[in-house]
């Protein structure tokens, strides 16, 4: 188990138990969560911080933000729609969203324009977040790059990360993130300011707000919470957190937006979702027909399974049906790739229909925000 | 002779033509100067960088912009009034005047809020400047913590400061600046960007930009330089620069806005410049008025006799005769004191005056932006 985390590198978790442990993060109370995704009541959101007062503010009806933030890179998969039906829950559930892209961070990483990442951003991102559920009236979505065509809120915005650098000492950066490369130091400070400027005066002052993450993002996390109770003239609350597992991607590896056969894309065609599936998801199914009836498959490694238990069979007695036949070899491998396969093409012939919609929001938007 | 210079330290150079030899710096050329404030024709302006690109300009009556900054802290004194009369000077030329006060620099340094520090800037430097002849309204005076009123300037700047994080590296910002301190780190960038974005197309585009400094501010004027020629996409001009010496204090040490004792303020009564300037003022004169009669009195360490030469006393040939009276003995010390005198009290006499109109102005600018 690593020592810290590298929000920077990828972070393989095989112990989820005891990276808990290890960061102190509490358990995530999803059955408290009515109507969630399947996803988070089916254990893919397994850990948190300070959920209680987010818990307090649903059960009362008072307000609360929901943070996240995107890295315009690539196509928008599979593991993408989990963070943005996340962000549609809690929307539903009474949230404020903010929804952010990260193109200072993706600048100073990557090799592309600011340009070159706004475009990405809209039309890869924000197309599909409005086609999964997103709605844009009731989201502040902004770029790091250009926080608000209000000068007052960009200034308080930009002004915090100036005041948050005073927060932090360079031993302190050191031990968080590794090393002191001024670009990642400006994403950082970048991140916290994201993470706290709901709660400046500007932005309607204190108030709790939740960022749901992945593992990874933790530091980002801790340092925005321990310089919020550093900010004493904020009155800050300190930021919670959601922790969310990654889908596996079609190896079973990483899924990764700069290899096509590591995800299924929202824009993938039929044949692509069935050419992927078949030729690359990993199978936790035996090598010969005779030797599955017999000995039966591994849904925990399946990932056609995983697909279908995280994301496309929220019927529980549907997908425990699927888990015993398949775990008796009653289901062969091929057969439950085709039930995968059928789901996945239903949901994307829908959702790409919706991107047809979706796209006319968007163009309104980029011509606005141009 | 220091291998680098810290901005950040105080900084008594003895050797200034080594200096120059040293870190590449050009003599400035103060005859092609017309009308230029006395402080500069006589040689406390000592230095530049492509300052021919800014004499085309002024021959040319071509645009061109002067930038400077200045740290809201304390008393504003002659020491201020020396950065306050050339930034008066350009304008009268042709400059564009940016004044920008460093309050996140300030804050990152200081024990004090940004509200606090923006009152000091205000009612203390920016009152000064008006009654020394800045004209407010050809002048971009900004807030470091709020660029602009105008949203798409401020995000343009501030995205600068991100911009210019990616193309400096950690070894080179330590070989530079000697640390890495999140708070300096910050604090630099954001003085490049001061430097660099009064050519971003928000801003107007490329132009040649002067940067009068002290010598201790050169590395921001250096890492600039070079952080504008690797920036391609913006087709920056590397920024100008002229380098002045210090003011000396009244004990002949560094006037320090920490230590009143050591500074004529401007709004010091004609009793506190008296009994600063004979009690406090180093004196190159004798111990005696004996020995001072034989063996005449040192000019150049006496600070009196510098006050006269470099700010109060513009006539030439008056100057000349108080150093001859004075290196001669025929001049005494109390009597060099008591010309000083006279003239300063002369000169903050006007000043003050001119300060309770620049004060109505101020009001007028304060409720503006507050």
């Amino acid at each position: 188990m690593p020592e810290q985390i590298d929000p920077w590198k990828n972070f393989d978790v095989k112990d989820y138990d005891g990276i808990c442990k290890q960061f102190g993060i509490e358990k995530f109370p999803y059955k408290e969560m009515k109507n969630a995704p399947v996803f988070m009541r089916r254990g893919l959101v397994f850990g948190s911080r300070d959920f209680s007062s987010i818990l307090k503010c649903i059960k009362n009806k008072e307000k609360f933000v929901m943070l996240t933030g995107l890295m315009p890179s690539g196509k928008f998969h599979i593991g993408h729609k989990m963070v943005a039906d996340q962000i549609v829950y809690y929307q539903s559930i009474g949230a404020e969203v903010y929804l952010l892209v990260a193109d200072i961070e993706a600048y100073n990483m990557r090799d592309k324009s600011l340009e070159e990442l706004k475009k990405i951003a809209v039309e890869e991102y924000l197309i599909n977040y409005i086609a999964l559920g997103l709605d844009l009236k009731k989201c502040d979505f902004y770029f790091q790059s250009g926080r608000s065509s209000d000068a007052k809120k960009s200034n308080a915005y930009y002004r915090l990360i100036g005041q948050i650098a005073r927060k932090v000492t360079a031993n302190e950066f050191k031990a968080i993130y590794g090393d002191l490369h001024p670009g990642k130091m400006i994403s950082s400070f970048t991140e916290v300011a994201d993470i706290l400027h709901p709660q400046l005066p500007e932005f309607g002052g204190p108030k709790p707000v939740l960022v749901p993450v992945g593992i990874d993002q933790d530091p980002h996390i801790k340092l925005a919470r321990d310089v919020a109770a550093r900010m004493k003239e904020f009155n800050f609350i300190p930021p919670s957190s959601t922790y969310h597992k990654f889908m596996k991607g079609l190896s079973g590896g990483k899924m990764s937006s700069s290899d096509p056969y590591s995800y299924i894309a929202l824009t993938d065609t039929p044949e692509e979702v069935k050419h992927k599936i078949f030729k690359y998801a990993f199978s936790g199914g035996q090598d010969t027909v005779e030797k599955h009836r017999k000995l039966g498959g591994n849904p925990d490694v399946d990932v056609a399974f995983q697909m279908l238990y995280y994301m496309f069979e929220p019927d529980d007695k549907k997908i425990e049906k699927i888990r015993e036949e398949y775990k008796t070899g009653k289901l062969l491998t091929g057969e439950l790739k085709q039930v995968a396969v059928e789901k996945i093409i239903s949901f994307l012939k829908d959702h790409q229909k919706k991107r047809e919609q979706a796209r006319k929001q968007v163009i309104k938007f980029w011509n606005k925000s141009a």
